[in-house]
């Protein structure tokens, strides 16, 4: 990709037929080189363009204004776009455009989408993902500043910022105790992702600054769709003693568990208290009644990952890179 | 906006203090040029980058393998992400790849994110909206080769690719005439945009051709959300002679009218059927009963502009710009 524009150091030197020393000494203005090898090293640089690569700092001290954006889907999904809008108004509000590549997990564009960042010579790039999870990137992102969104790397070398899950499940079961309720099933995702054992985490600690004993009956796993949460829904209403009060993984999930909940006559939240997460676009406002939910920070994550690339851009981070959990807003509606 | 990197033929020429004629010889390596003169041409084109402008075509030729794609709020909505996916598809099998710059409305962004991607040498551009309507665009946009994707310039003097929305009216209608519907009402956008009134109009030539007088008292303007849904819903079941089959603007409303002929106690399609439009992900299938719709060829106009814009830019194209009209596929469900 983009081979025309802008070469490596060792690329100028091989076409140049120099070794790499003399073309530093051209970009540096060092006298010690002849006018004739000085004109034809420029020249292979006009034609073939130049990006320092071991040299990366050099150049991100002229600032280019703009900043890489890496999603595998977000772009494309109606989840996580509050991600992309704050990222973008806080870069926007520092004089910097968001360069967005969409790489819809396709593990090669997603290699040539860091080299053409690269190549245009992005002052750093943030990675963000659909959904809370572990990632694992080319080596080629370490060669410029790098901020992790909604996902981290398992060996933590890179600073990132994601939702905190736990948190935001035990404040999804406090609202639910706050209300009375005392027996809350939960309709937990079967996917083993982190949302999944943090906001089940979460859960268990509301319940247990309670003194309710964990009833583990009352936890079922269902996939993160509105047919997944209408099954889960059913589930937990044949119980022998069914809850009063159901915390749903998702948005999703909680629009089958109303339509399961109607089906069962049950009004909510007179006779089933309903609560989400995710604040989803669309379907939480619009649902009858309209559901309270926990919003995902994405907007929030968005303007943290640029505001911290360009601060540690500025000014290198020292220690191990950060990880930084925000909070989940409680976004109170009429459904507890 | 990225000021350092790549300046203009005339910027090279007024930083060398030479004229612009100057620089082209030494761009095209013509030999009326002194030794020194051409070193010094070359210095200031390394040290600031080079954009052709007046001389784009030139650079054109060397292929950057990069295509622009702005939005102006797509890549945040859970409307058009397959715009996006349409788009990228097309090009990564071309061996290209998209960079995104959403814009959110804001002029500024849109000059800059066009001045951006102008100064990282993209091949072309291409502009998408999350809804069909024209759009006004900076003349910059003019300095490459560009298509309006789900727009178009009101002096149609770039090509463009929208939906059918007239055929996409008509079939929808169709629909519901073929399952023997006479009595056919019609929840529209309340808002002055194309589609309203070119899916109205296929509203009507659909039922001209079965030789049914319109009766505009069938036909409701609402917000296209699901409140206006319900609104518009509530309104025509209250007629004396109130419809059979209800055709809505698009699903949300769809969503909404659902939710009135439920508290009607109408079930739908044996006491109203109810066709959508969008085919919008997370509501349409997950509608009880599932929606029948028409879906916008989102997909379909991304391959579309991007194809357009690598074909046309290898060899220009004669004549006035073309717009593309492309179908809405019918997606069959539960609900007529």
């Amino acid at each position: 990709m983009a081979q025309k524009v802008n070469s490596t150091i060792h690329e100028i030197a091989r076409h140049a037929g120099v070794g790499v020393g003399t073309v530093s000494r051209v970009l540096n203005d060092s006298p010690n080189v002849s006018p004739t090898t000085r004109e034809h090293v420029l020249k292979i640089i006009a034609e073939r363009g130049y990006r320092p690569k071991t040299a990366a700092k050099v150049l991100r001290t002229s600032k280019t204004h703009v900043i890489g954006f890496i999603t595998d889907e977000i772009a494309t999904t109606p989840f996580a776009g509050n991600i992309i809008r704050g990222a973008q108004d806080a870069a926007w509000e520092q004089g910097k455009i968001l360069l967005l590549v969409n790489t819809n997990f396709n593990a090669d564009i997603l290699q040539a989408a860091i080299e053409t960042m690269l190549d245009r010579q992005v002052e750093g790039i943030i990675y963000a993902t659909m959904y809370h999870h572990a990632v694992t990137l080319p080596s080629i992102i370490y060669e410029v500043p790098a901020v992790l969104l909604d996902c981290y790397a398992e060996d933590r070398s890179l600073p990132s910022v994601v939702p905190d899950e736990v948190l935001g499940g035990r404040t999804a079961t406090e609202q639910l105790l706050h209300k009375g309720h005392r027996r809350i099933g939960f309709i937990n995702d079967i996917d083993l992702i982190p949302a999944r054992f943090s906001r089940l985490e979460g859960y268990q600690q509301a319940l247990a600054a309670c003194q309710i004993d964990f009833d583990a009956s009352l936890v079922c796993y269902h996939s993160p769709q509105p047919t997944g949460g209408y099954q889960g829904c059913m589930v937990l209403m044949s119980l022998p003693n069914p809850p009063t009060a159901i915390f749903c993984f998702n948005d999703r999930m909680a629009m089958g568990a109303y339509d399961a909940l109607r089906e069962l006559h049950l009004t909510i939240p007179n006779d089933v208290a309903v609560i989400g997460f995710d604040n989803m676009d669309v379907i939480a406002a619009n649902l009858r009644p309209p559901l309270t939910t926990m919003e995902l920070p994405h907007y929030a994550m968005g303007q943290w990952a640029v505001n911290y690339l360009i601060e540690h851009t500025a000014r290198p981070a020292t220690g191990a890179p950060r990880q930084a959990k925000l909070a989940c807003p409680l976004i109170e509606r009429a459904s507890i």
